[in-house]
């Protein structure tokens, strides 16, 4: 069992248009609405691929009662807590060039839901085997959210992945994530280092690695991934390109970490699961989808290298 | 008592940014949601003068619940036709500069579901001294959905506002309703002649109302508004510029005209309250609503012509 964590989920609304034109009025021509957030979209890579999952995170108000009815039916367990905010809608505008985001920052949690989530999480990690936990949180929530989940898992000896940004990053780090997997961005941002050059983002892996003693695992975009665990280095890269939608690439990537982890496999197999699955999530229309025969494909031709 | 329909009537969400840049992702600052549709606005301003009014029209899903729930505490009485379709959103982003509209569909309505809001206007009519019907017409309902209303309410002796366009206007101007208020590019292209001058716009509204023996009202925008009844032609303008938001100005003006014919007043005092009102309504920040004062302070100065 692995516990998803997602704190500001949101209902991914997709507008299609002609052509976005600031300033004046469009009708929409194909409307999508989906249950959406970085950990549902792992939550839902994982039960995809026959793994017992459970999605914690807040939900409250018609987008919330939206969000539950959308899991209904999935292989996702719903163990959201239930707040009076609403959560989130997130609209994505998609015209012949371009997608343009609009994202609502999320409902005010209070000090109480802060509460109910934590006991709902410390209950449902009985007996699990790995917590993931990734994406934005929303406002009125702790500074070191995250750091405080790991803090958690740790005291029932359960693994934590971590996938964040800025402030909740950089206190998770310090609480002894077993994976974390900032972008490259964020990985240059939290060591203050660039992460520009191939060579660059090798070091700076190796580096918050060392800093921190949790793996490190850092997608190099088309050109595959870097890792470090204790020491060692490795790049993984897909056979070839695959075209399509990279919106939840990245939560594809930590639902195979996650599942790696879980399973206990080693590290060049969890690498070749996530290049192939990041691929696969490409091919897929929406996010947290993969298009398996895709992943397949991909799994057995995907290069890991060890560095030394 | 004034019915007034709302065949697709919409959460309004407006999303405040920095500046909105296709293809690129957006942190909303602030988000306002309400309940919109023209005719929405219309029985709000009306409810906002103290008339009785009740709201038929289609609504349905967690859009169609959070509609309703915004009508209550509000004087509108809700007579909406439950669907199995979703009510629209409708999204506005609103930047330094512009805004820029996104506008749903809305949901395919059924013929059953078509029948059901015509036994429920059928039903709501009964003693009600105006009809008023106004904004778009959600897919699925028939191409003649106002005409039909209009020859409903024709057969229980009730006359009907009509602000529509295109084809169910041109359906709606067969039908015999008492007064139509289409905008300045409908009025052109409905007649096939230009609009653009004030003496064109003078002669289209008359021509317009010749054809059809409806009474016409064209708003003129920031120069008030041209009115043709039985051969009579009035202007009425306003006596200054009004700073503020202009969208609901001309369901505000929808409700002057049915509001007028409700109580019999004379056409010189319905436009004079149709300019006052529209001018009440850009100063009031959100769409359905007025700000009293202003509509007080301009009601005394707006001028009122007749044209020989």
């Amino acid at each position: 069992m692995i516990v998803a964590v997602c704190l500001n989920p949101a209902i991914d609304v997709t507008y299609l248009v002609d052509s976005l034109r600031p300033g004046t009025s469009h009708t929409v021509t194909a409307v999508h609405r989906r249950a959406g957030g970085k950990a549902i979209n792992t939550a839902r890579v994982l039960a995809q691929l026959g793994e017992q999952v459970t999605l914690c995170g807040f939900a409250g108000g018609p987008h919330g009662a939206r969000l539950r009815a959308d899991l209904v039916g999935t292989d996702v367990q719903d163990a959201l807590t239930p707040i009076d905010g609403e959560t989130r809608q997130s609209v994505t505008v998609v015209d012949d060039t371009d997608a343009t985001v609009l994202n609502e920052p999320g409902p005010t949690v209070t000090a109480q839901d802060w509460t109910a989530l934590l006991d709902t999480v410390t209950a449902r990690l009985q007996g699990c085997a790995v917590i993931v936990m990734s994406g934005s949180v929303p406002p009125g929530a702790p500074a070191d959210a995250y750091a405080q989940l790991v803090r958690l898992a740790r005291k029932q000896e359960i693994p934590a992945v971590v996938d964040a940004t800025g402030r909740q990053l950089r206190h998770a780090l310090a609480a002894g994530p077993a994976i974390v997997a900032p972008n490259r961005e964020e990985l240059a941002d939290t060591l203050g280092a660039p992460a520009a050059t191939r060579q660059q983002l090798i070091e700076a892996t190796a580096e918050l690695s060392r800093r921190t003693g949790a793996a490190a695992v850092v997608s190099a975009g088309w050109d595959g991934l870097v890792a470090v665990a204790a020491g060692q280095r490795w790049t993984a890269r897909p056979p070839r390109l695959v075209a399509g939608n990279p919106t939840g690439a990245g939560d594809a990537l930590t639902a195979a970490l996650a599942r790696g982890l879980a399973r206990g496999v080693s590290w060049p197999e969890r690498l070749a699961d996530a290049v192939a699955l990041a691929a696969a999530a490409v091919s897929a229309p929406v996010a947290g989808h993969v298009d398996l025969a895709v992943y397949r494909a991909m799994l057995a031709e995907t290069v890991v290298e060890e560095l030394h």
